[in-house]
């Protein structure tokens, strides 16, 4: 069958992406696109790259708009979309790729983003592994997206990282304190705002750090993630984002301590295990890390991994691209879950590069 | 009064630096430019940018040649200065700017370089600090800097995590294992020698990484840096190197646990004051980090920390022209201080930006 | 149908872009992919981003590997297909994405590339305007394509620039004679070899010109297809192709004197009647202007002209993907056509941006 | 001596590359800084690569702040300088790096910028051609400039255009009319006010043209040189400027169609003679064409000509540094001639590249 698809937040990064994976989706039809300020101009003059949705006006970002489609995505700056969300009636499946509906914990809410509270959806990673029951199997996240009816799309960076220490911690091989990553992240995970210090002056020919020190949004996100796969307390993490010049892209080096005792096949067994099965996150062979260039445009989390002995730590170099995998691609995959739609379906894993 | 210098490999990028600022000093006269496939040909067809040297012919890379300047300046591929500056007789002052006379360990060359040993010359980062004798204050690598005849410019990777790690290590504010460093590297540091993963093509927009897992040749140079600074014992590190599309720079972020019972106040005092009256290593103030764009052309060495208390762990970030203050400006610096001039001549603090 | 496909030339940047269109493409199937140094090797290794061929490894390229394939599409350097295709016994549709089909004129030939002359095949530019016979109306290229056995891809550039001035030449309403264009272009059209001057660090934060002064191997091409679209004689074209920091893209700013006569209007009608009805060329509203990263992975030209009565000159600036529409995309079409398959088949005319 | 120096418009990029260069004049003392909404902050606050200026903070733009000083440099938005600097009562010498006193006709003052008209004061291109009265020779820019008290600062685009032009309109071996000029250039020339056009994430991978057709303010102040330089009417120029993917730098490439009957040598002869004795123009030599990153940061234009005789056209590409040789370094160049300073003083030569 066919889905009618509203895009709130349209006029957007995030929202173009979504409009560009939903044009080729042969399940969803996009029948409404809405934007704050845009709203009454054609799409096409703010998303000039998508020429087959040249006939799409921008709407009011109301929930009468809204209201009434199958699926709605939502691509509105974080605290914008809770209290929408909250008046709709009439919506199958709502997807929200902000924050707002994140977070299970209100206090990491407070500390990290502040304002009013809402309540948490069902998190939009499938591959990441949930811990079981003590004596249960571990699980996917796709498990709980099945027949989901609201859904929050994770954090570019917080997916990459969930997923490049989940399956260490799952299977006991590494640590679960003292995470390190450090990552480099193009700036169009910043948004279209204008603001100076976004300007591509600014930003080509260097590389420039932000949110140091443990004050980044998307930490409290990892950690919960983290204790989902099974750690057996909150992670402690020292996470850094750089902003490279690239308009796409992330690349998340990570590292943990190696469980004592464990040896180097041990660990790599772990990743390997967690991902063989898996369509969009593929493990490369050893001696092998991976490129943002080779995600642009897929759904494709790729990872490489490296024991270093002498320092004691595992490496796990992750590449997406944060616009696809990292958010638009994450959130139609998760609703192609919920819906029963093939999870792959309008998704590619290859990538565009050069 | 007026040195004759010449520099072997001049038609590389780290030669190329070192003309771009011997040009501007007026203690030094550039007298020699050597080239391997270039000899016989202008300098200005390899360095079009040195407009001011466009009078100067490339000449073959012998010891004959050399000889008889009061100061030589190597710029060659690793393992090729070893066997040439042993021939040298008359040069009253000699800087590597490779590998080959960095490393005190001959096993550490051999694990990480291989090849002929050449011994260590006195190392180039006139900022590091020395641990003393036990009791005595800590000094400066200036000091063994002052009068020296034989200097190794450092790693440009190297220097940049020493800088960054030593006044924790060196104040006991940290602990000395279990570091982590992931960097953004601009391709230059990798040389002028065509290879296709260093294409435009490859590098533009996209953030690759190397020499993931402990194999970067930097480390026994920054670990051999940390043990003189005050590591009781050869750090552990964890280091990583990501290549994004920026010509020059270095961003390095560090990150070390916070030894037990320091307070916050403590941690930053110790950088605070291992810099405080440095010409040419700033730290910034709380809160604040540097960008790479701020240390182009500059022999500056910018720096933040902060300290994240839910990680237990301090991050320092810092940034340099890996071909500045990374590489020809380090020499530069320490050839005044060798020669008894002023140690900032012919270097500047503010970089080209944007 | 599905038609059995082989890429010659599998492991280069126009071969990586035939596949990642091809694997997506519902009526051909990969069945071979060659490549001269790398033959032997998983295509992976070479095109990490095609994850969906990770099966595929690369054979030799030699007539027998190709020959019994329904298609055969050639990515080989300018001068390698020529003697190869002539081998060919069993080959439904050949199409050669290298320039050695593209020129009628073997003198052109002889001035501009040099080596054997092979004749020309036909031109794989659909939407380009072809002049009827005295008193017949204008045709497209496609119309010569249908059916067509062997089909010669354009020149990146030169179709770009021969879609830019063909309207205006075949209405009249340009002169065609003293043509300028100027093209900003990524590296990846000058192919993955080695060179040092395509290294990252030469390229990045640079704008490089080449092929100054009327030397550039596209022009004999352009003047060929813009005699073909009714100029009545070669016309007279300066083009400077600059290199910009971008992996992939062309942006063509052309100008042309405006016919005597002539007005605003008359000039806009011509382009606009030109591209109305085309699915991939797509005209810009009065006063936009389009950017290539609108372009980038679509095969879509976007295109913008502006009269500027003070200089008496059109000016139309067009962006394409050099990959997509410039070379892959472009021979997918024309194969689509030849084969009788709906011209859009596998081919999107969204762009990835930002 | 040394002069007291004011910079207005210190917080912009145009006024932070002025005290970059000012900061290595040995003639000139930075005493004031003054920017609009920044005042009463730290100038590193917005120039944090102005390291050796640590301890200036900006102050309000005023007249009284600005009076009393040797020399004011203002580099404010267009329109934002006539009104002041008609106040200034005890100033020796102002020099305007905005357009308010550029555009000797109040006609193309109103078409292409509006508001109120300001005089023209001393054009500063030192190098241009100046055109004698009928029988006199000609001679250069720099002999107004000399005793000047009131300088405007050439736009970037416009002084890199008409030394392109000036040479060969001079010795009429070009035709004045029908020029071509397309430029690519960084987005520092388009300031800092934020935009979402001027976005890291609008302008990475990408080129984009801007004020196509002939709108561009620049072309009545080439027009104007170039009338200067010679040219018996006011030459028609089509001009296109392109957005790319590098902070700083401008490539532009101009053509202009031979004078009937003129050989290529006498075309070169012009251009060589022009700029034999130029300090800051250098013509390479036959068969080489500049890049951009060999001017970063030097007041350096380097110019290439090729003579296309199949398309008729001389074809010039110049590339300059848009904030040193473009604007900041014309300034200071200026300025040293009109007080009797050496005219290289404080100005190098040599670009940072790569």
């Amino acid at each position: 069958m066919t889905y009618s698809v509203a895009v709130a937040g349209a006029s957007g990064y995030a929202g173009g992406e979504l409009l560009r994976l939903l044009a080729e989706h042969p399940e969803f039809e996009i029948r409404t696109v809405t934007g704050h300020s845009n709203a009454g101009k054609p799409l096409i003059a703010s998303q000039p790259h998508l020429r087959s949705l040249a006939h799409l006006t921008l709407q009011e970002t109301t929930p009468e708009v809204l209201d009434g489609h199958d699926v709605v995505f939502f691509a509105l700056p974080h605290g914008a979309s809770g209290a929408l969300t909250a008046q709709l009636t009439d919506v199958r499946l709502a997807i929200d790729c902000g924050a707002d509906h994140r977070l299970t914990s209100e206090s990491d809410w407070a500390a990290f983003y502040g304002g009013e509270y809402n309540e948490a959806w069902t998190y939009g990673v499938p591959e990441l592994i949930v811990a079981g029951e003590p004596g249960a199997a571990a699980t996917r996240q796709r498990d709980q997206l099945a027949g989901a009816t609201r859904i929050a799309a994770p954090g570019c960076n917080a997916s990459t990282v969930a997923l490049s220490f989940a399956p260490g911690i799952a299977a006991g091989v590494i640590e679960s304190h003292d995470l390190v990553t450090v990552l480099a992240v193009g700036p169009s995970g910043a948004g279209k705002a204008a603001h100076t210090h976004l300007l591509g002056a600014e930003l080509m020919g260097t590389a420039n750090p932000y949110a140091v020190g443990g004050t980044h949004r998307h930490i409290p996100e990892i950690q919960q993630a983290l204790r989902g796969a099974g750690a057996s307390e909150t992670p402690t993490l020292s996470f850094t984002p750089v902003l490279v010049p690239m308009s796409r892209g992330i690349l998340a080096t990570s590292t943990a301590r190696i469980a004592p005792g464990t040896t180097a096949a041990e660990v790599r067994a772990a990743w390997e295990a967690a991902y063989a099965d898996e369509t969009f996150v593929h493990l490369l062979p050893a001696g092998e890390f991976p490129r943002t260039a080779d995600t642009i445009g897929a759904n494709t989390c790729l990872m490489g991994i490296a024991i270093d002995e002498a320092a004691g730590r595992v490496v796990v170099v992750a590449a997406v691209d944060n616009l696809a995998k990292g958010t638009a691609g994450a959130a139609i995959q998760s609703a192609n879950i919920a819906l029963g739609i093939p999870e792959a379906t309008g998704l590619t894993v290859n990538g565009v590069a050069p």
